[in-house]
């Protein structure tokens, strides 16, 4: 099978198939950051442009070490040094991007649906790397692929998302991709941070954080944005901790192999626990590690196909 | 021929002969960018510094990608990341750069003559990617080489460059560099916005836009600088709109075959309409594309011969 | 002898046998810098990780230089760019970079310890780039580096290290790596500029600035920090340069064969006097160019041993 999308926008678009193939791809592709020679020659003489309206350590470093890893040209643009401030509209941004003929694009942008515009106006693939509240397919990608590994498949296991859900653009995109490969995803809590409507992601709901915990096989913590604390949907992070956090205590009433998830940067102390997050059951680091592989493999299924 | 030129600084150091040689340089470096593998090794272990003083999306993009479709190895220095915020003179800072021998030195400064300054100092090549209001050579360059592609030839064409002459260093270099090269430039714009003395590039000036418009084999539209309004050189975008912008009335009088060209980024509804800057006449993009083939070419006639 | 640290943290921790390791092996690379192709393949497929919670011109501009001149690949992260923006702490960046498993990661961070904590947290070579006022290990390398290709030697030459010593890691790097090499470092400024203690360097210390630069083969300058001012340290920069800096008057009693050097950047006509930076004595552009040298051969041990 080969992979014939232009562009990796969200997971909605992804079939089940497709899915396998990118997860197959990282798992093979994990072994060249082992190397002593961390390099293959696959992408030499493709340009990727790195395109991040917002700050953000390890997704930006993730895919430029992915790319660099495959041999391919990166080059770097952040918000505050391009044109963008001299008001510049996001279309011709990308038509002018276009134009030096790069092979994909790679955007962080605060508005949803602003990779998809992208997309539109550009034949370079475009790679989602976070829009908004929208869509984070790569976290997801990373997150599955680290799931598959510890427990050796996603089928029929029980994924329980906890945290502020409504603002999550890491939710949306475990959601739907966990479902499409038959896991059962339950989201979980504060009522001031799930919205109604967030059945429509076709997972349960529930305000149970304690249930949550006990049923899981996988408990996916979500970063807590301290800004929100400003908006009133929690009163302090000591009290956030205690009601939602994942401490020790919860830890005790969890499944003896549950795996502890986080897409970072972590809270320490607010939605977990140092003890938990450094804990035994702990796989945040492998998801970073994860992280450059699956980008890997999704920058050389997009780029290095016989398109 | 060969170039024998230390540093591209203005287009008043360039003779027809050298702008004709950089203009065939780059319409054969052209197709690399095309290419599945977009890159030759004839720079490869050359170091080129990319020294920007002020924000830049496609100059900098365009001369990145241009080295490393090269091969050459790129470092990025901006303003805010570098030892000036710490009181260092421009003169120091170019002889530590000097110091650690990189073989080209792109920069970009508000002060006119910054790049002149840095080339008596260094022995690497400079190359001005714009200094102040004086010269921006590399935009003249890749300007008359969209223009010789769709037109076949420099000699003997009307060109129209419009708007602001007096802070254009876009305007000053093209003037020089097409002058040059036998086409006939006429500069046009509102009275705030040419100075007295401006005649001294040797092109007429009028303030007639519609005669300048009808006359033109080619149209170069320069940016309006939102600045300037607090300035009183204009009183409202929209009086400016319609009184000096390229509109589709403003195009209906013009040559059938006219080439509308800008060198970005775009003010779209001001200094030029929507319709026209996407319209059928409009080389907008072909001057980005054609940027990077430009600035392969300076790179590998100062870098690649036999100095 | 081969190079059996993970680290470079500071000059404490380094044998005098591992200091002339160093400087031999920067030596035979400095002539990498000087050839039309100035790269080779040594450290290709290694991963170098820039992170920079300072800005740098020199230092980082060196050591991304010296790591392309060795053919590594490289991905920069600076403080404003970063999650730290959003309150993760160093040792979880740490661990975060650890996780995609760079082969060096350069740190240069305001609080003294602050590459230490990292080394014992990533499985990664770590290059302290300066931390806080404690140490500058690669900048006293190639102060070292100048002096002995200048001298012949380090042995028995005395080195004047003058001006704010309180606050400099340069100063503190310096006087115990010269010790080491059996150099005599002597440490000279105003009094409100060395704290008491300072004698746990193993160096004598004055006030006397005159009898340090009659006495000295090697000065060394230091930059004063204008913000010391505000600090009562010093009451103007014309007194400060009347009192303490190096002009032709002190010249004039200093010995004929001086070597005067700095860590840039210059305050001219601060703590050193234009004629005398510029001048025939001054060896400050040396020392930059041996600083990529240096660089590469710190990364060259560290990461291309058998390790």
């Amino acid at each position: 099978m080969t992979f014939k999308k232009k562009d990796l926008l969200d997971m909605e678009s992804l079939s089940a198939k497709e899915i396998a193939l990118i997860l197959d791809t990282a798992e093979s592709l994990k072994e060249v950051s082992r190397r002593a020679i961390k390099k293959v020659p696959t992408l030499r003489g493709k340009t990727v442009v790195h395109f991040f309206y917002e700050a953000s350590t390890r997704t930006r470093i993730s895919f430029e070490i992915a790319a660099k890893r495959l041999s391919a040209d990166t080059v770097s643009l952040s918000k505050s040094a391009s044109s963008i401030v001299k008001g510049e509209t996001l279309a011709d941004t990308a038509k002018n991007l276009q134009a030096m003929n790069p092979d994909a694009i790679i955007v962080r942008h605060s508005a949803a649906g602003a990779p998809h515009m992208l997309a539109r106006l550009v034949e370079s693939s475009v790679i989602n790397a976070g829009d908004g509240m929208h869509a984070h397919p790569t976290q997801a990608l990373l997150d599955m692929m680290t799931i598959r590994e510890k427990k050796g498949r996603l089928q029929g296991l029980n994924v329980a998302i906890i945290g502020d859900i409504a603002h999550s653009r890491v939710a949306r995109s475990n959601t739907v991709g966990l479902t499409k490969m038959g896991a059962r995803v339950t989201l979980a809590g504060p009522a001031t941070m799930i919205p109604q409507g967030v059945e429509v992601l076709g997972a349960p709901v529930t305000h149970n954080i304690q249930e949550a915990i006990q049923e899981a096989d996988v408990i996916i913590m979500l970063r807590i944005q301290k800004e929100r604390q400003q908006a009133f949907l929690f009163s302090s992070e000591r009290e956030y901790a205690q009601c939602y956090g994942l401490g020790l205590e919860a830890m005790a009433r969890a499944k003896p192999d549950v795996l502890i998830m986080h897409p970072g940067p972590l809270n320490r102390g607010v939605e977990i626990a140092p003890e938990v997050a450094d804990g035994p059951y702990s796989v945040i680091l492998d998801q970073v590690t994860n992280g450059v592989a699956v980008r890997m493999a999704v920058l050389l299924l997009l780029l290095g196909g016989s398109r």
